[in-house]
């Protein structure tokens, strides 16, 4: 099948502008935010906006304001001409790929702000381009909390991690105006966040999460995944695994979460891995529980050498 | 002239659908947010979103998420009706007043949000009527934070104000999807807020400033301005009275500004009010200024009894 070549946009004001133009043509826009490197977890993501939309959106953007100083942006990895050829193997191709060079640079000049006061004062002040980190008093300053939601599990180790998320996809939801957006499993209390976060704040986006994608021996798919030695890619195994087997003994009537979170734990552990949390909790609320005795999520983190992996299972009961 | 009733609209669901038909016909939405109750200076930016849009929404409603408990929610002033007489007395009229009940109940089913993991555990923990006051897990949690301009002048004594009013002016936008927006100046804190967010958060909203209107004394007005007595109605003329001969005496060279708000701080004190605060800020950034140098703003808070009333001067050098 021969796949359309998608147009790649880097302005946020064309993006709009097409955005728009589709719209006023009834089409529908399904969207999908990423930070790149794709791989199978995102293509699904890709498939499944075809079925929920006229028109695919993917973004590529790996978004400064979610990482902090210690973390790892400098590494975070890149490939956008791998990512097009993946985007054009998809079938039914990809409409658009949003791919900005800096959603944090306003500028010299903005068309969204008009000063009617004429004092004349803004060119002077106007400072070219601004990141997210100045804070010279016209700096990015404006960010979305969903304060209960951020607090736990990834929360507790990555502080900024998801004021940062909610802040970029509102803006990516401002640009690209989509009626659907599709967000992976994998990042479970980011699809929780996201979701809480439309509804408070009333988008009218309706939010589809999509399921993990695994790789054939069970590891859970991820960007970050390239990092790992060969036998930090072997020991990365012991979280899928052993959240597999809590899982089967959950459904053969473990429900004690304390041994379930020990077990896991335990065989991180003995791999060779550091275990960041593991937690069980309310599949909604996030809150954590002690029996499972409704649906949960069973999430972990973990290190392997330099890499932070996480994953999770639904357990439903 | 005849004026048009405005088609009145309680539900955001029927809102956005109102605005998306007419913008599917080409229309452009101007829309002026307010808490009801209003006069002359609510009048003068529904006469300001005339000139901007083809169709004009007024919105009216007390956000309870930017009072804190002890507050004056409960004696805000309302009158829907004179208000929309009021609205309908505007040449040209206004097409829609949206005059939402609740904007933070969620109620029982949320169409903006899929579970798509089927456990259908949702229908249980569903609470009916959620306020942004509940923290059971699946109230209002999500807050839209400007964070360096929220923090001075009006943010010192109102600590949730205005992360109350980025929030609910977020969810009006996404309600309404207007083209351009109407703030006055008199709140000229939150002005630079919204101006700030928009920017930041990338709305395709175009904000503008509206001058303060004044009684033909001086007074700006305030729907707070009801609960003065007459006594405290003539003390609070020493906010506009110092604050004008401030303005002349900074044009005439008087540039010291701790000299500038001691003048006003003592007029106003001796005609029997309470200073919250008198400050002389950047028009854009809101920084304290020593010296006026270039354009200011002078911005002051007293209370008048009961009363908490604001005011403000630009001083363009």
């Amino acid at each position: 099948m021969a796949n359309k070549e998608p147009e790649i946009i880097t302005d946020k004001t064309q993006m709009r502008k097409w955005s728009r133009g589709m719209r006023s043509q009834g089409k529908t826009i399904g969207f999908v935010p990423t930070m790149g490197f794709l791989h199978e977890g995102h293509i699904a993501l890709v498939k499944e906006a075809r079925n929920h939309a006229d028109l695919v959106v993917v973004s590529i953007y790996v978004n400064p304001g979610q990482f902090s100083p210690s973390e790892d942006l400098s590494t975070y990895p890149s490939d956008i001409n791998g990512d097009i050829q993946k985007l054009m193997a998809v079938p039914g191709g990809v409409d658009v790929v949003f791919h900005p060079h800096n959603l944090y640079d306003y500028g010299t000049t903005n068309p969204s702000v008009e000063n009617v006061n004429g004092s004349g004062g803004d060119e002077e002040r106007n400072v070219g381009v601004v990141s997210c980190l100045e804070n010279n008093g016209l700096g990015h300053e404006t960010w979305v909390k969903v304060e209960r939601l951020e607090k736990g599990m990834c929360g507790k180790s990555r502080p900024v991690f998801f004021r940062g998320v909610a802040t970029v996809v509102t803006k990516l939801f401002n640009i690209v105006d989509p009626d659907v957006a599709l967000f992976g499993k994998k990042d479970y209390q980011q699809l929780r966040i996201i979701q809480r976060m439309v509804r408070d704040l009333d988008f009218a986006i309706k939010i589809i999460g999509s399921e993990i994608v695994r790789e054939s021996d069970g590891l859970a798919m991820s960007s970050r995944n390239v990092h790992l030695s060969p036998e930090e890619r072997e020991q990365a195994l012991s979280i899928s695994r052993s959240l597999s087997r809590a899982r089967i003994a959950a459904e053969k009537g473990q429900i004690n979460c304390r041994e379930l979170k020990e077990s896991v734990i335990k065989a991180i552990e003995e791999a060779g891995g550091r275990v960041d949390y593991a937690e069980i909790v309310d599949q909604e609320s996030l809150v954590a529980v002690e029996e499972i005795k409704s649906p949960v999520v069973f999430c972990v983190a973990a290190w392997f050498g330099k890499v932070r992996l996480i994953d999770n299972m639904e357990i439903d009961m």
